[in-house]
């Protein structure tokens, strides 16, 4: 795959100023343009030219305004970053919506290197291509224009640069060692094509760019990037997105008729349960720090279906300074200007620390899918999304447990009433909440499929029976405890 | 100053509950109010009881809505934190308007635990201080209500609760070893008593807590913090801010008028001098980067002083990897529901890196002064906020270099000319330039009390005469590179 990119490409001082002096203008044109625009361009170099690489950045902050162009380089993983699933520091890096942000390294090129020099083997690197294949198409999905340019260098252009090598002052290049040299020629060639092939999702290919002409690659890049963010923004504005259409259940049953709600526990016996449960996850918690492993709680679950009470008893176990819950209401300004991930990426504990979501990116297919807030394509498509997107917390030191809290609609209402006779608990209800009730059939068509799509092997949903408030509480802490004592085993 | 806090303070189970009852629903409704004001609560908690400050946390977290109340804790720094100036890692944490932030041990409490293990003397001790004061007062008249706890011990329960040490699992409570129970009785009480009376600015004491009793002093805090917020949310609006005036130059001399704009370079000379300085910063930065010694780069300057073009100059000698480029423009919704400095220490680099601001927290006396974004009375403090600000900064391994573009009205206005004729340099000039272009007088005013107030010893601003741009940009650098050395030596 690699000889179209060793044929010589070649480019003239004067031809490339000639061609250059045009181009200028309208990439500062685009680029003023695309500030109002509603996606975000992310443009990846990487590849066995590292000098390259960083002449060619060079060369696009000077002709693009570097303000607006955001350069993020992937070295090995800070503690910070080391503490957190992989992909948390990508997400940190992603330009928001209108701007363009040049990631130096990242995805592809990591696994690649983890691969050459052996820190991971031939069936976690087919894994890791999928978790590339996975975050591209559901950036593109969201409507970032994601560009890729590998830089290319032939065997005998490889050796000379690596005798070269770390004449670049700041960064050595990567394996610029002789070792390095020879792994390149043997190993390197084949491991980068299969990285390339197998991380090509229809929509995102690797442009294969021949590197030993500065000219040649810089030019090539800048113009491809520019006929790219020009299409795109000249392109009639997205195909109209259908209409949200409630699937209709072919069938009245839902997996929540299943659950037993009639499940209860005395006074006294909770008392005594939840004693016996919040000890033992203090105990866990403390163990957890110490080793480092962390913990993401995502509680979902019907208006009034009792999550605040739940999240109280859980955080009434842990240490004050080591939990923090993350309460989801609308996305700020910053958030929108993002992938719809980004905001729960961001929230992503360090090892020993725990997060609780009270509600969460379940959102997607609950709440906006019912309201129309998502489009069909939306949600259908964050089935996927989210099972992709909790694989990878779960392949971190993190447990993760998921919680509906189910009640029936009757045992709703009184609590609403309940509520309104409680002065301070007034603030909890509004009229949207009536409103709400009378979607209740949708809603659990809506649930039913959330569970039935994202109860996977590795974060199963639990659905707590929750008309018994004692009941739920101790079941949910029960249920954390013993994810946690796997996790920690 | 301890006798009050070790009176023996005591609530029996009764009396507590028959308080907290009618308080609890107090609680929440102050909380809820809370949310659509405009300011943020701080709590701070601290002293020597440990494992009453953890009972203290859960107890509120249990009585306040917990999804609006986020609790930080600050252990030893990690390594994100370790290299960035030590207020950084506080700034990160502190809570939005309309939120309630708990603090657990934090600024003042980190200067007693480093005096009491003797990382830091006297001297060292004394300048915390300063900082803490300096930085409450700032949080302070941006309009957070700060409080803050002590939880004191006497010595003999200090003794009991050493033995018991440790016994609430995650955490082992602070000096709980023996050596440390020395210590606290020996020279403990006298830090913590200069601690105390040392950061105590006038509106922001210490409430010192007797924490024997779990009654009295959960009760206690609570009632008070229910009672500060509630007398805040209940005071009438904070008294209009004055008119924005504009200070009338006594004098119309300037320190702006001492510049010799005709400083200029040929193309020849500039071309070899530009290579030189670029190869010499480039140098510099790699061994910054190795040595972690970071930077920080400031350009302010008239609309069309050339900002872009030295900046690129700059950045064209960096690897784009290790420097990034801020632009400040209109706050985000985040930003502005936080302290007008969050937003740039949020941005603060790591060792090695280099951070680039084009505009800057200057413009809280510059366009915020002259248009009346900012009251008279914030623009007036800014300048004391924005010198703690430097040299904190400076402190840390951080170089920090301050540029004035400097040129004359008629030389803006031919470049502005030319901008228009420029197709690809329209979009930098609107309507609003021309308009600035009249309040010529009083930015020159602003710009002269910015210099002359903040050019301090340990962040000196450079007046760039910047009518040639050739001399500008060599005379950028040059400055960048002096300061480089000298922080480097």
């Amino acid at each position: 795959m690699f000889e179209a990119a060793e044929i010589g490409h070649k480019l003239s001082k004067e031809e490339f100023n000639a061609r250059l002096t045009p181009l200028r203008e309208q990439l500062i044109t685009t680029q003023y343009q695309l500030r109002s625009a509603k996606f975000p361009v992310i443009i990846l170099i990487a590849g066995v030219d590292r000098v390259g690489a960083h002449e060619l950045i060079t060369f696009m902050t000077g002709v693009f305004d570097s303000r607006y162009l955001q350069v993020s380089g992937f070295g090995p993983p800070t503690q910070e970053e080391a503490e957190r699933p992989e992909y948390w520091r990508y997400w940190r890096a992603l330009p928001p919506a209108g701007r363009m942000g040049v990631m130096l390294g990242a995805w592809t090129m990591a696994a690649v290197v983890d691969r050459l020099d052996r820190r991971i083997g031939k069936g976690e690197f087919a894994a890791r291509m999928q978790h590339v294949r996975h975050f591209e198409r559901s950036l593109c999905a969201e409507g970032a224009l994601l560009l890729k340019f590998w830089l290319h260098l032939s065997p005998a252009e490889f050796k000379k640069q690596a005798r070269r090598g770390g004449k670049h002052g700041l960064w050595k290049p990567i394996w610029m060692k002789a070792s390095a040299v020879r792994a390149y020629q043997q190993r390197g060639m084949r491991v980068i094509e299969q990285a390339l092939e197998q991380s090509s999702a229809e929509d995102v290919p690797w442009q294969l760019i021949e590197s030993t002409d500065s000219h040649y690659r810089n030019l090539t890049v800048v113009e491809t990037i520019q006929d790219e963010i020009r299409r795109r923004l000249d392109a009639p504005s997205p195909v109209p997105a259908g209409p949200s259409v409630n699937e209709r259940a072919t069938d009245a049953h839902t997996i929540l008729d299943t659950v037993d709600l009639t499940q209860a526990l005395e006074k006294e016996k909770y008392e005594k349960a939840l004693d016996r449960a919040q000890a033992r996850l203090n105990d866990l918690s403390a163990k957890a720090f110490r080793k480092g492993v962390s913990a993401v709680f995502v509680f979902e679950g019907w208006d009034a279906g009792g999550k605040g009470g739940c999240i109280r008893r859980v955080t009434a176990a842990l240490d004050a300074t080591v939990y923090r819950v993350v309460s989801i209401a609308a996305p700020t300004e910053e958030e929108r200007a993002h992938h719809y991930l980004w905001r729960f990426w961001r929230h992503m504990p360090r090892d020993g620390h725990f997060l609780i979501f009270d509600r969460s990116w379940y959102g997607r297919v609950l709440v906006e899918r019912v309201e129309g807030f998502a489009t069909r394509s939306q949600w259908q498509r964050a089935y996927g999304e989210i099972n992709e997107f909790e694989s990878q917390i779960s392949e971190s030191r993190t447990a993760l447990v998921k919680f509906w809290l189910h009640i029936d609609p009757d045992t709703q209402l009184a609590r609403f009433k309940e509520r309104e006779k409680t002065p301070f608990k007034q603030f909890k209800i509004t009229e949207e909440d009536y409103r709400n009730r009378e979607k209740w059939h949708d809603y659990e068509i809506a649930v039913n499929e959330m569970i039935a799509r994202t109860s996977t092997r590795h974060a199963p949903w639990t659905i707590v029976p929750a008309r018994d408030k004692y009941f739920a509480r101790v079941h949910v802490l029960q249920t954390i405890c013993k994810a946690l004592e796997k996790k920690l085993s």
